[in-house]
């Protein structure tokens, strides 16, 4: 099963803040309604969201009543910003809906066929994004193979957030690298960061490892530096929403601690994105917007307070780390290593 | 109020467990109450299990049917000795009890009068156990003052768990420093880390700022990096458990990694005890007993579930920092600066 697919036309999408007590499919007949999922992460991770916007955008072109492809251009134009504006830190939203708005543009070689011109569009959108998907799992399996030779047999490997199948269409980024790491018979055991507020590590990333059979113990954040310090650790590896030029990556909050963390102990700390996720057009971190979300994600627990009455809470969802603390990107294309400005340039520029 | 006190042969206090949403005195008639208050946190803190367990003591002595010193003497071993099995790392627990211990051999000057010797234990346990309650809250406040010349006007504060009137008898130890820098009429500014998995600090230090009218943020653990990173905090203070004789110290867990974020961002690292939370009969933090409590703990919240059934947890409630991160102790005598082993030994060892 897929975190998000087209059937009937709808997009369909596992509905992730009812897991792990209940597994519900969401079916969405607006792009409206998918982008309101992934405002309020009802589906979340860097690809999951790409992927998603990008069937948001060929259900729009589905809906449009546009008589013309200008027209209908225009209706994706607002759709495409309608699904951007849901989440700021992930590139890949962004990269998602520009590559299908150059499809609309460009709806295939017969265009112009059978119902016309926007009935072209809408179907190449259709395609392209189903395209999309089928490319993340591959990416995905190409990440987890590359990844995978940093692992020697028997790691004990911290992880945060949920970077696993429910993060991207199938299979993951960083968690992707661990099942590729069991499939190919190697031991391993993975320190599961619950990832407060959301507990995406608790909720997701727990549920995932423990229908893999990959075994694993949960921890609270804060208790990621103690067993660090025990010597029980040997290595971080967490997921991505933004690499900027130089390296600079934001991921999940609480990575940036994990990374100061792992270099305090001599740690390696290795980031997995596919190249989808880095961002060249800004040259470092500073340039990386960092989504503010509701304090009352921190003050409340499933609509249980947690905290007093009128406290004022902070929600950066996102943190910045910077490329000295990073040992190693992992991308499809393959291990990207320091000095990561020119190397995560070249990587990304080379014809796939 | 007092977090811990007797009345009307009683030993009264605040449930912290219903902390927020409830106020609520639990009275308990039996020692075995108090050492299971302890055990379940409904009373937590260092300085406050301490005066706790000696009013248990106290409790016990009243309890017991024994018709001579020798008799009542051993009921008070065994009440000790259940009272000390409720939580390992705190030291202040043994502390109190030895001290109790001792003040039932030698009740008083005019030991044998009204009553004879089993009442005059009885009578003076009680009184040692107000005694200790009265030396905490002006222990707190010495400390408060020490601690106090360490902060600057317009100071931006992180602090863990909680270490406030709740932690203590009254007044507290770490935000006990806090309340004196309001006090003074510094101005100040607080980043409660919440303190998974207990939430003492969303529940507990939120709770205590908002009543004293200290502004404050309160965040999740895995965002102090974040802020540190962003140049928003200037110092981090923080309470402590048991303090070994070279300055390693054992408190929340959770510590230890913003004892690393606090040296990688070259700020400040404040621990604050009382001199009978430092243990100088262990050389270091590696003999410091780490608590290991329920796991359910960290996959519930209030019966809760936040993970999936059957998943491993690991759950120590409690870390080391090294002395290497301790940039000064604060005590009652005084701030204890580095070479902490000589310095501690110095300021334990001098007569108050």
């Amino acid at each position: 099963m897929r975190t998000v697919f087209w059937q009937d036309g709808t997009v369909r999408l596992i509905d992730q803040t009812r897991l792990p007590s209940e597994f519900v499919i969401l079916a969405c007949h607006d792009w409206r309604e998918v982008a309101e999922a992934i405002r309020t992460m009802k589906l979340r991770g860097a690809p999951a969201i790409g992927v998603a916007a990008a069937y948001g955008l060929a259900l729009a072109a589905r809906q449009s009543q546009a008589a013309t492809p200008a027209a209908l251009l225009a209706d994706l134009e607002d759709a495409a910003a309608g699904l951007r504006a849901t989440r700021p830190t992930a590139v890949n939203l962004a990269w998602a809906l520009e590559r299908m708005l150059r499809r609309a543009l460009h709806p295939s070689p017969n265009r112009g066929g059978e119902g016309g011109e926007v009935a072209a569009i809408q179907t190449a959108l259709l395609a392209e994004a189903e395209q999309m998907a089928d490319e993340d799992v591959a990416t995905n399996r190409r990440m987890g193979a590359h990844g995978a030779t940093l692992i020697p047999d028997g790691a004990r490997i911290l992880t945060h957030c949920n970077t696993g199948a429910l993060a991207t269409v199938d299979y993951g980024t960083a968690l992707g690298v661990m099942r590729t790491v069991h499939e190919q018979g190697k031991r391993l055991h993975v320190w599961v960061d619950e990832t407060r507020p959301y507990l995406q590590g608790a909720r997701l990333t727990a549920w995932e490892l423990q229908q893999l059979g990959i075994p694993f113990t949960l921890i609270t954040d804060n208790m990621a530096g103690h067993f660090m310090q025990r010597g029980q650790v040997d290595m971080v590896f967490v997921g991505g929403d933004r690499v900027a030029a130089n390296g600079d990556t934001a991921n999940k909050i609480g990575t940036y601690g994990l990374a100061v963390l792992a270099q305090a102990h001599g740690l390696p700390f290795y980031v997995v994105v596919p190249t989808s996720t880095i961002d060249l057009t800004i040259p470092d971190g500073a340039h990386i917007p960092i989504e503010e979300r509701s304090p009352e994600e921190v003050t409340h627990f499933r609509g249980l307070r947690i905290a007093p009455d009128g406290v004022a809470a902070a929600h950066p969802a996102f943190d910045v780390t910077p490329q000295r603390l990073i040992t190693a990107i992992v991308t499809e294309r393959g291990i990207v290593r320091p000095p990561l400005d020119s190397n995560l340039r070249a990587i990304v520029e080379k014809r796939p």
